[in-house]
C-alpha cells in the first residue's frame, strides 16, 4: 500500500501509535503525475504539501527567459514551493514531473489541523523545516566557498540517485553553470577515468 | 527586563499564559558579548541556539583564506551555525560580534526540553525552522536570477537597518561580490542620486 511508504518515512522520525499513524495519514491523497506535467505554477498558490513516492520532480524559477533550478525531488523527498505553501502566497517557482510519478499531499488547512491536533505531529513537521533549514545552509556555504567542478563532485557524491534521472542543463542550472561548463567537467573526469 | 523582549517576540507566534512564558524563558541565560569576540568557532560544537537582544553578528565560512559570509543578525533575529546546533557536529562557520551585544541563549538539551514539555514550544520552534527555511529559499532564487546590482537594491531595501552596521566587505561577501564592485555600485547609485 502506497501510503505505508510514507508512514515507514515518518516513523523514522516520530514514533507514533497505530491509531496516530492512521490520523497523520487520512488526510493525505494519492495524486499520479505525469511526465512533464506541472504541480505547482507562477501567481498561484501552491495549496499542498507534496511527498514522493515513486518519481522525480524539478522546481525552477524563470528570470529574463532563463531557467533556475532551486530543487530536485525523488523517492522520500518533499516538494513545493515552500515560500508560497507556508504563507498562502502566489507561487515564484514552477514545479515540473521529469518522469511519471505519484505523490502523497495533504492540503494546506488539513495540515495544520494535523499539526494542532497531536504534538508529535508537530514535531514531524519542526524536524522537517529544520532538516530543510540545515540543509540549504549547508549549500549556501558550500556554492560560496567553492569552484563550479567542486559543487559537481560534490552534487555526485552526496545525490548519486539523481545522475541519472536529472536532465544535464537542469542539473547544469541547478549548480549555477552552463550546460557547456557541465559537458567540459563531465568530459574531463571521464578521461581521467580511462 | 531583557527578557521582556523574547518574550514579546515569542508571543508575537504563540499564545503563551503567565506561567508557560515563565518556564520558556527559565532557561535562556543572558551573555554579554564584546565587538570582535567570537561566539561561535569552526570544530567547536555550537551548543546554545541564541536570541540578539541588541548588538550585530556576523556569521561567515573560511575556504583557501577567503571569508564567505553567511548571515547578519541584528536585534530579534536568532544566530548560530545551525548545522552545527541542530545535529550537535562541530561547527564549519565562525560567529562574531560586529558591536558590544547582549544575547539570550538556550542550551541544546535545555530547548529539547522546552519542546517536549509544551506543544507551544514545538509550534513556536516549527515556526522558526520554516519561516528560516523560506528566507533561505527566497535569497536562492533571488541569487539565481538576480545581478550584483540588483542583489544589492535588493538587500538595501528589504534590510535598511542592516547596512549601516555592516563592514563593507562583510556586505561584499555577503552579496557575493568583491569589496571593489560593491563600492562602484554605492558610487554610481550616489551619482544618480546627486
Amino acid at each position: 500500500m502506497i501510503k505505508e511508504q510514507l508512514l515507514q518515512y515518518v516513523r523514522s522520525f516520530v514514533a507514533l501509535t497505530d491509531e496516530e499513524s492512521e490520523q497523520f495519514l487520512a488526510p493525505f491523497e494519492e495524486v499520479h503525475v505525469k511526465k512533464r506535467q506541472f504541480i505547482v505554477q507562477p501567481n498561484f498558490t501552491n495549496k499542498h504539501r507534496a511527498f514522493v513516492v515513486k518519481g522525480a520532480f524539478r522546481s525552477y524559477a524563470v528570470h529574463d527567459g532563463q531557467e533556475h533550478t532551486l530543487q530536485f525531488a525523488i523517492e522520500n523527498w518533499w516538494v513545493s514551493d515552500f515560500n508560497s505553501y507556508i504563507y498562502q502566497h502566489p507561487a515564484t517557482l514552477f514545479i515540473v514531473a521529469l518522469e511519471d510519478s505519484i505523490l502523497l499531499q495533504i492540503e494546506y488547512s488539513r495540515e495544520q489541523e494535523l499539526k494542532k491536533a497531536n504534538h508529535k505531529f508537530e514535531t514531524f513537521f519542526r524536524i522537517m523545516a529544520e532538516k530543510g533549514l540545515a540543509f540549504e545552509h549547508r549549500r549556501i556555504i558550500f556554492n560560496l566557498c567553492h569552484s563550479a567542478e567542486a559543487r559537481y563532485e560534490n552534487f555526485i557524491l552526496n545525490f548519486p540517485n539523481f545522475i541519472q534521472r536529472v536532465p544535464q542543463y537542469a542539473l547544469a542550472s541547478y549548480l549555477g553553470m552552463t550546460t557547456e561548463f557541465l559537458s567540459r567537467i563531465r568530459n574531463k573526469k571521464a578521461h581521467r577515468r580511462s
